[in-house]
């Protein structure tokens, strides 16, 4: 909707529009479209909604979101999906799943056009990545598990360069989103990436990972940094709080990011209670610090066998609270 | 006000607060106190106003002024003094800058006397800085040439290490100005600092430089990069235009910041548009930069016998206008 699709174009594809030259990731717009409520309307063809900007008539499909992800020239496109509600019951879940395969089918063949004409946007090539754009496949069924197993299944007949669980962390409760994915992630093959869409807190990436996933995505470190809550090695701290008033102790003793070297509690509270964006983007850097630092450190805990033990300590100074 | 002097105090001062060990400059307050208008009151002793934060009654003095700063721990404190209006008559101009002349005298002594106890609070040594506080001057008097003069006489009495010439860039007309910088600056001795307060534009540096001052302080660069004017070498940008909608090029092709060498125009108002704080994040630190290299370029133009060369080419091409 902004830019819009013909600025990114016309500016060489996302990387060159916004400085990036790593590894992106887009989404179709079947979550966000879906998020929408009563604003959309779906059908076979896709679904037409009212842009938020300015109330006119938009339509996507899998072929349209295909084309504006081509236009991106992400390095990882997802494929259109719908999303089901967290407890819909299991024949609207199945209209959907089903429909979400179709969707699937559409968007792999329209990809594969696209990838032919090499319709992609002025792509960065980074160092070890392929130069194409990787089509991603997402598994639905709701909370069903005979649903998300098909769903699975059908995905896999078509092929894609990785699966992702789709659907999950919407209201659903944790422990029925933990049986879904200990159920598909390990059904996935082992050589292709296991994404688990919208997860989560730093527990829940430990969670994800014990069960098998490779990659998360969330809003966590950045929306609750912006709102005053830094994440650290001894739990969540509001900068709010009276007690870090005169607190020179950086947000984490054991953080090593650019913040935590250079900024006390104290003044990270005055600039947030003072309204001055430094505070926000100061807990966003360093909530993203930790964020990367700990699936940094996941990764080094299970090349040397020792994620159990990783995993066990991490969750309980997580758990010992912010002094 | 906030976070208060004893937060500050608790924390080892400015330096340590915000994690800065580079110089600071504070002002005394006079003229925030000024600014505040009716919500002041006057008197030989000092100014009583209210707080705009809680509404209580607060007093600044000059000597409460001079230990507020030593609680600061600044690397320069500037004497507590009294602003007339712009365009005051004489008899009111010269009251004030009498005023302001009893309360260099009080300032100087309380600050000498806090400097002997050493009440300076944890000021960081920077090296090439004495690891004492210095304490400038204000000279007074509007717009009156006959009161500018006494006034920086009254201040030479009193001897400071550096001399600034206060309440201008407060209404009146510039060519005013001009000419009480041009009467004072060169009556200050060449060995003492001269400083310009509250200007300026790019152009106003170079104005004031002309005429002899070394250091200038101003809102400009910060508050107008947050609301979306970028200054260039070829003027003013107003980053919200459509005609750089699709624009790769940086704010300033002849500019080496990290923003001009990272982001283009079209991203950079996609970026505002959207009320993304990156936007003005990167305008005001490209501003700085702006400011910065100016002074940088006219002290090597100085130290090179070309600054009359240098102000010609930097005024031309400022005002060629943007492309």
């Amino acid at each position: 909707m902004r830019p819009g699709i013909e600025t990114i174009r016309a500016c060489g594809g996302l990387h060159r529009f916004i400085g990036w030259d790593r590894a992106l990731l887009t989404d179709s717009g079947g979550f966000q479209v879906w998020s929408l409520g009563e604003l959309r309307k779906i059908s076979e063809e896709g679904t037409e909604f009212r842009s938020h900007v300015d109330g006119s008539l938009r339509f996507l499909s899998p072929e349209v979101s295909m084309e504006v992800q081509a236009a991106l020239g992400s390095d990882i496109v997802m494929v259109f999906d719908e999303c089901a509600p967290g407890k819909a019951p299991h024949d609207e879940a199945r209209r959907s799943m089903e429909l979400t395969a179709r969707w699937a089918r559409r968007s792999r063949d329209r990809f594969d056009e696209l990838q032919r004409v090499e319709a992609d946007t002025g792509r960065t090539l980074v160092e070890g990545l392929s130069g194409a754009q990787a089509l991603f496949g997402i598994v639905q069924g709701a909370t069903h598990l005979d649903l998300r197993r098909e769903s699975l299944e059908r995905n896999l007949e078509i092929g894609f360069d990785g699966y992702a669980i789709g659907g999950l962390s919407v209201g659903e409760e944790k422990s029925v989103m933990w049986d879904v994915v200990a159920e598909i992630a390990p059904l996935v093959p082992a050589d292709r990436p296991r994404y688990l869409m919208g997860v989560g807190t730093p527990e829940d990436l430990l969670e994800g990972v014990v069960r098998g996933v490779d990659m998360f995505d969330c809003v966590l470190p950045t929306r609750n940094g912006r709102n005053g809550q830094a994440f650290t090695s001894r739990g969540k701290l509001n900068i709010k709080n009276t007690q870090w008033g005169s607190d020179l102790r950086p947000l984490d003793e054991t953080c090593c990011c650019s913040v935590c070297r250079r900024h006390s509690r104290a003044y990270l509270r005055h600039l947030y209670l003072s309204g001055e964006m430094l505070s926000r983007i100061s807990l966003t850097h360093h909530n993203l610090a930790f964020f990367l630092d700990t699936m940094r450190r996941v990764r080094q805990s299970i090349r040397s066998g020792k994620f159990t033990q990783f995993r066990r300590e991490f969750t309980e100074m997580f758990n010992s609270g912010v002094e």
